[in-house]
């Protein structure tokens, strides 16, 4: 969990060739969002000469460039590979792409399940240019199986949960570690997936570690963050009823030993993404969660944090009105209204403990 | 999930050296156990001299020596590793051993999270003596994300799970197929652990993948072992309650997604092991399983596995009748009594389907 390459110290070049603003570029996205004055360019040919603020409604100042070196004018000092594709894998056209960028001197940080720190051929010429491949899903070596001693942290531990992948764990991770800031606690995020490790520059992602230490390393993440700070919102990954990630989800619930959990979701989504199995109720899913979590260390869900991004700004408040009655739970949308609802909530567990 | 190294085709002393008998070496058990005219020695310089029979109440006449040259007059062509430290690390001592071993020709079955194979002195030893490094522990490559398939096999699939690590899940599994083998059914066991893989010659060990695919893992071995076989019996591994392993628990449950499970306890233990975390009632735990499937493919507990090595018969009765109770189910400890019981259960399974 060292700071290696920290993204807020360099001038980044995204790569997002030929899907930026769509899906597959989600970590083009989060980089935008929150290191906007880091993010100098993004290279999409597709979408060259637009603003990325015309194209994903933040970014706004940024340039889309068509090549490496036409982004080359922003000076930038480092390229993030801006995709996450199923699997992880890096596209063979892009091998290119990162010989022009290595030769041209910058670091790269990635995201993908392929590391390049451990391809031979890129890391041949990363060393011969002076230049590092940070692989933020990379995990450390020797992690331990876990041991409930997150339990004994003196630290608040929150953790983001949901009903799927892609509703916002990360996002409502970060907008309320804001938020809880801005009140004046000395809160931290704590990143479990790459796209938050490359926007907070620590964590792990808790999904490329062996199964049998997956706990363990969310263990870390919490004695790594309490040493100093006093309420920790760990970044949750997947959901309980996903039928790939299910495993990472309960790993990360039983490893981080929440006090209390948000629940994420997005109201639109009826089914897990690319599968066909239906969401359950809210209270069902919250359900799961608080259950599993009895036995070792019992935690509640606090409040919701609904993505509304697909809805009209009234839709978006009646989903929440609703979300609200049926749950008994404080929700909110915490891109559009803010995330005060929860740090309210939080604070409440907070001075509890 | 290749065949390498069968060990059924393989005369095989064991190393326990200095642990048979103990908790650490259920390796050197189960293999005695299963492989009783495979075992032609157990390796432990502090019981040599007696019998298998006389430590373990198993593998009559099989002889405990010394050393390795003590082992070689009972013509072994295959060394396995018979322990199972947590951490799975190869403790410094033994690598002198796997000298002599790989000297004398000896094949090596390992089932430590240490690969054997990737250990560039041994695999360079063992290549120059012509002899295999089997890690029944190494996945294969490119293991995909689950995505429900295993739900549509022609195959019943059963689960064992269960209240804990080592409550016989593998054994369970093991003898149920046997069972099921004697009444006619074309039965498999599914191993997903090094142990189970050791002794039935293929398999997964789950817990030894990423997190991101071990559920697709668990998927895998169900659609190899749908390909010839109409009734599959599916090791368990760990526990939901079970604060370092639920998440591989989980991943089996969603990427196997069987018809129905059957749950496995030790009367006697009231908390996870070496855990403090308390077990709940086998109706909760069993809830908490059946909960789980139910957004994804329902499936219930058919019956119960209980192990009842450390009590007397009287208490063993006593305990499967206050289990029986407790549950509605049908409760046996399938070493004792056998297995009959659950193969019943799975009949009207099978049948229904």
């Amino acid at each position: 969990m060292k700071k290696q390459l920290h993204p807020k110290s360099h001038r980044i070049a995204v790569l997002a060739e030929g899907s930026f603003g769509v899906l597959e570029s989600k970590t083009a996205t989060v980089l935008v969002r929150y290191l906007p004055d880091n993010v100098v360019a993004v290279i999409d040919s597709t979408k060259a000469g637009r603003d990325v603020n015309d194209v994903i409604e933040i970014g706004e100042g940024i340039p889309i460039v068509r090549t490496l070196g036409e982004a080359m004018q922003f000076q930038p000092t480092m390229l993030a590979i801006g995709i996450a594709p199923p699997g992880g894998e890096l596209p063979p056209a892009w091998r290119a792409i990162l010989h022009e960028v290595i030769g041209a001197g910058l670091h790269v940080m990635s995201g993908l399940h392929h590391f390049l720190s451990d391809d031979a051929e890129l890391a041949e010429l990363a060393s011969a240019n002076d230049v590092i491949l940070w692989d933020a899903r990379k995990p450390p070596e020797n992690l331990p199986v876990a041991t409930c001693k997150a339990a004994d942290v003196d630290a608040t531990v929150i953790l983001t949960v949901g009903s799927d992948c892609r509703v916002g764990k990360m996002l409502s991770g970060i907008e309320v570690t804001h938020a809880a800031r801005a009140r004046g606690h000395n809160a931290e995020f704590c990143p479990t997936g790459q796209n938050g490790i490359m926007v907070w520059g620590w964590g792990i992602a808790i999904d490329a570690v062996v199964s049998d230490f997956t706990a363990g390393a969310a263990e870390q993440i919490v004695l790594e963050g309490a040493k100093n700070h006093d309420l920790l919102i760990v970044e949750g990954q997947g959901s309980l009823v996903h039928p790939g990630y299910s495993g990472v989800t309960l790993s990360l619930l039983h490893g981080s030993l929440p006090d209390a959990m948000i629940f994420c979701h997005q109201p639109s989504r009826a089914t897990v993404a690319r599968y066909t199995v239906p969401l359950p109720s809210l209270p069902q899913m919250i359900a799961q969660y608080e259950m599993l979590t009895v036995p070792i260390k019992p935690a509640k869900v606090l409040g919701l944090a609904l993505n509304c991004f697909d809805l009209s700004e009234a839709a978006a408040r009646e989903a929440i009105v609703a979300a609200e009655a049926e749950t008994g739970l404080p929700a909110t949308d915490v891109v559009r209204f803010g995330a005060e609802k929860l740090v309210d909530a939080i604070q409440k567990v907070h001075r509890e403990l």
